[in-house]
C-alpha cells in the first residue's frame, strides 16, 4: 500500500499532526513523518519531496503556520496530491496560513482543509489513497456511518442538557 | 479510466469551470459537469454524490460563491474526495466563499484549492487519479516542465519589457 | 401553538442553545431540540426539514460553527422561516460561520442572528410567531418594559461604580 | 393580510429595494416602502417603528449601508420581526454594513440576510407572513418548485457552454 | 464651565468608562455618567441627546460594544459634538464596534477613537472643552509634558530590562 | 472666529478635501489648506502642528491614506482636537488607513470619522467651534433640519422610483 | 559597485518591477532582473539564490502574488537581505500576498514593503547599499530634499484646486 | 563597526525587544536601546532618527503597536534603513500595527518583518550591516547551519512524540 508522507515546519505543529497519524493508524494507512522547514531546511524538504513517488508516498500532508509556504515548497517538487494543513500560530488566528496555503497559483495546487485541521487531513488522504483501494474506501464508508451513529446517539440524549 | 464529476452551483461560475474542463481535456480525463444548487436542488445534488462512486466517478469537483455550502454538501454524501472552488461572487472578494467552503469540521474534508482556482482543481483531480494511474501521472510531469520551460522562456525576454 | 424546531450541528454548541431555550420557556413557546450535523447526519437534517411544517413547527432556528452549513442546509428543504446562529469555534473568532450563515444565494433566506447569539434567536423565533398570536407579542412587550427597566436601574446606580 | 413595511436609510439603496418589492409583488403580498434614516431622521424612523404593528404591518424591513443603524433603531421601538438588508456602500465591500446589522445586542434581534440581499429579505418576509398564512406558504413552494426546475433546465444545457 | 456627558450601552463597559471619569477628574472638568442602550431604551437616550445642550453639556462621549449604534444613535439627536468609544466585546475583537462607530453617513459625525480607548475619548473631550477655555489648555500642555517625561525616564532605564 | 486648519498628505486626497472646504464654506467658517506628508515634509508638519494654536486655528482636521500618520503625527505636536480623515487608496479599500488612523495610543486622540469622510469631518469642526460659538450651532440645526428635510421629501416620492 | 537582484514571480507583475527598476536607474545602481517562480521553477529560483552572493549581488528583491512564497523561498537560501513586495492579484485585494510574504518565522526574515510598493522596494535596496556607500547615500538625501520640494511645491498652489 | 539602533514607542514592547538584543549579543553586534513614542515623544523621536547616521548608526529598528507610526517616523528622518516591528497590542491580533508599519507610501520605506518579529529584526539587521561585512556574513551563516541542525535534529526523533 502507498504511504502518506507527513511533514511538519516546526515541531510546535505536533498536536495537530498527532491527530492526522491517530486518525491513519485507526485507518492502518502506512505514513513517515518528519519535520522539514520550508525556510531553515528548504534543501531537505526539496528532496523529500522530489524522491517521495519512488520512495512509495501517494500522498504527502504539510503542516505549517505563519507566512506557511511549506505545503507549496512540497507541491512544487512533485505531483503526487499535496494536502496543506494551515496551523494557527501566535497572532492573527491562522489566517495568515490559511491565505498562504489555500491562495496557490495555477498549475500547483495544495488541498487545503481546516485551521489545525489534522483529522480531515488523515481523512482526505486516506479518501484518495482510497480511490483505487477499495479496503481503505470500505473503512471510510465505516467511519462515516459510526460517525452519524454517534452524532444520533447524542440527539437522544439533548434533553438532559437543556 | 475514473471520472472527474464536476458540480457547480450557478450557471454564473461557468467561466471558473471552462478553466477545470479545458485543463481535464489537455490531460485526456473523462469528466461530467452539472449545475445543482445546495439549495435550490438539495435533493439532486445529494444524489448525484450518493451515486458518484458506482457511477464511476474518481474525484469529485464542487465550485459555489457566497455561503458556498456546496461542496459540503457534496462531501457530506460520498467518501470520495471532493475538490472545492471557492468562487468570489459580487461582494467581499470571494473570502465569504473560501471560509464556507475550507473550514469544514472534522470528519468530512473538502480539499480547497484558491478563490476561482478552476485550473488547479483540475491538476488536483488529476494528481489524485493520478495516483493510480501512471499515464496520467506522465502527463501531469510533462505539463510541469513545459510550465517551467515557459517561466524560463520569459525569463530571457525579460528585459525587453523593462 | 406552532413549536420552535431547534437543531445544532454538534454538542458543543449547547451552552448557546441553552440561552434559547431558556429564553423560549420563559415566553411559554414550546420548542424540540435536536442534534443533527449537516455534513454527519445530511439525511437525518435534511428529513427534519421536510416534515417540520407538517410536524408542527413554526420557526426552525439552527446553530452551527465553522462553515456552518446547517441553517442553510436546513433552509433548502423547507419554507418555514430558518434562523441561523453563527457559532464562534476554536479559530477565526466565528467570522468564518457568520458568512457561511448570513451570505446565502438569492431563494433561500437565513434570517441570521449576531455569533452566539442564542437569546437573540429565540426571540427572533417568538417575534415570528407573535404575528398570529397575541399572546406571545404581549409577552414580548412585557419582557421589553422589563429590559429597558433594568437598564435605567442600573443607570441609576452608575455613579458607585465611578 | 399584514403588510410588509419598508425602510431605506437612503435612495442609493433603491436598486435593492427595488428587487424586494418586485418579489413581494409576485408573491401578492401588499407592501409599503419609505426613506427614513436613523440618523437624519431619527424621529421620524422610531416613530414609523412604533406604529407599525397598529397600523397592520406584519414584518419590517430596513435597508442601510456603513454603520448601518436602521434596522436595529426599527426594531429597538417595534417587537414586530425586523429584517436588515446590510447594504454595500463605496468602501469596505459591506462588512461594515453587515457587522452593524447583524452584531445586536441581547433583547434586540435583527434577522439578517446577505450584503444587498434584497429578493431574499423580501422572501423571508413572506415566510414570516406565511407561518399563518396557507396561501402565501403554497405560493413560496412553488416559488421554490420553479426555483429548482430552472436550475436543473440549466443543467441539462451544461454542455453546450463548455 | 460646559459639563462632559457620557453615556454608555451597557454596564459591561464600566471599566473603560471608568479610565474616561479618572482622566476628567484629573483635569478638574465636570460630567455625568448615564447607562442608556440605544436599543433597550432608545427614548431616554434621544432625550437625552435632545436636551444635551440646553442641561449644560459641551460634549458627548457614548461607549457602546458590538453593533454599536449608541454613538450614532446619541448624534443623531444633538449638533454637539459626539465621541465614540467603540468597545470589544466578545467575538470578533472590537472590531465591529469600531466599524458600527466610524462608518458614519455624511451630516451626522462621530469623532471615533481607538478600541476601548477611554482614556482618549475623555481626553479629546478635553481638548474640545479647551478650544474655548485657556485653563482646560494649559491642563492638557501640562499633562503632555509629564507624558513625556514618563517615557524619557523610562528610557533612561530601559537597559536594566535588556 | 478661530480657523479650520486643513492638512492633507498628497494632493491626490484633493477631491475629498474639496467636500470639507465645500461645507466649510456653506457653514461660513474661515479655513487654510495645506499639503504636508508626514514622512516627505516631517518637519513642516510638525511646525504647522506647533504652532496652529498661536495662528488662530481651533480645529486641525488631517487626511491621509495607506499607513496613515498624518493625523497622529499632527496631533501629537498640539493639543487642539485633531480629526483625522482616513483616505482610500490603491488596495485594501482604506482598512489600512482607518485602523492607522483610529487605534491611537492612549495620550494621544484622533477623533477619527469613516473613510473618506470629507463632509464629516468639515461638520465636526464645526461642531467643535460651535461648543463656544452660538452661530455656528445655529447654522449646523439648521443643515441638520434641511437634510431631514431632504430625506422626507424623498420619502413622499419614492414609490415613482419602484 | 554590489547589484540589486530582482525577481518576480510572473510576468504579470512587470509593472511593479518597472517602478522598481525605473527607481534604481535614476539612481546609477546596477541591477539585473529574472522571472523564477517559486512554484513553477522552484529549483531556478534556490539556485540563483544560493549563488547570488557570489555573483555580486548586494541585496535581493522579491516580488509576488497570492500565496507569496517567492520572497521567502530566496530567503531561505541566501543570508543577503530580501526585500519582498507583495503584488496584488484579482482577488482579496493583495492581503494574501501581504501575509504570504511578512508573517516569516523566525530565523528568515523577508524585509517587507507595501503592497505593490516597486518604489519603496528599490529605494530600501538602495539605503541597504548606501549603508556602506556614501555616494548611494548621497543620492538618497538628495532624492528626499526633491520629494519634500514636491510637496512644498504643490502646498503653495493647493488653493486653486479648492 | 556600525550599531544597530533599536527604539520602541512603549516599555510594554520590551518582550520583544529582548529577543532583538538577545539575537544581536549572539551575534556580537554593537547596539543601542532607546524608549522614544511617536505621539508622546515626537521631537525625541525625530531627533534620534536625524542624527543616527553621523552617530555611528548604520540600520534602525523600530517596534510599536496598535497605529503604529514610529518605525514611518524614524524612517521619515533619515535615509538609513529602518526596520519596523508590528506589535501585537490587546486588541485585533497586530493586524492595526502591521498595516500601519508596512503600508508606507512611495519615497519612504519601511523593512517590514512579522508581528512581534524580535528575532527576524536582529537578523535582518545583521544581514543589512553583513552587505559589507564578512564576520557579520560568516556568522550569519553558521546560525542558519546551526538552526537547520536543530530542525533535522528533531526530524530524527519526531516518532517519538506520535
Amino acid at each position: 500500500m502507498k504511504k502518506v508522507g507527513i511533514i511538519m515546519g516546526s515541531d510546535s505543529d505536533l498536536p495537530i499532526i498527532k491527530k492526522a497519524t491517530d486518525t491513519l493508524k485507526s485507518l492502518e494507512i502506512p505514513f513517515e513523518v518528519h519535520i522539514y522547514s520550508a525556510h531553515r531546511t528548504p534543501l531537505q524538504a526539496a528532496k523529500f519531496s522530489q524522491n517521495a513517488k519512488e520512495n512509495g508516498f501517494g500522498v504527502l500532508i504539510a503542516a505549517a503556520g505563519m507566512a506557511a509556504h511549506l505545503a507549496g515548497a512540497i507541491a512544487a517538487n512533485t505531483t503526487l496530491p499535496v494536502i496543506g494543513i494551515p496551523c494557527k500560530s501566535s497572532y492573527l488566528d491562522g489566517i495568515d496560513a490559511l491565505l498562504s496555503t489555500v491562495q496557490m497559483p495555477s498549475g500547483i495546487p495544495v488541498a487545503t482543509v481546516a485551521i489545525n485541521g489534522g483529522v480531515n487531513a488523515a481523512l482526505l488522504s486516506a479518501q484518495i489513497l482510497a480511490v483505487s483501494d477499495e479496503k481503505i474506501a470500505e473503512k471510510l464508508k465505516q467511519k462515516r456511518l459510526a460517525d452519524a451513529e454517534k452524532v444520533l446517539e447524542k440527539d437522544k440524549n439533548v434533553l438532559e442538557n437543556l
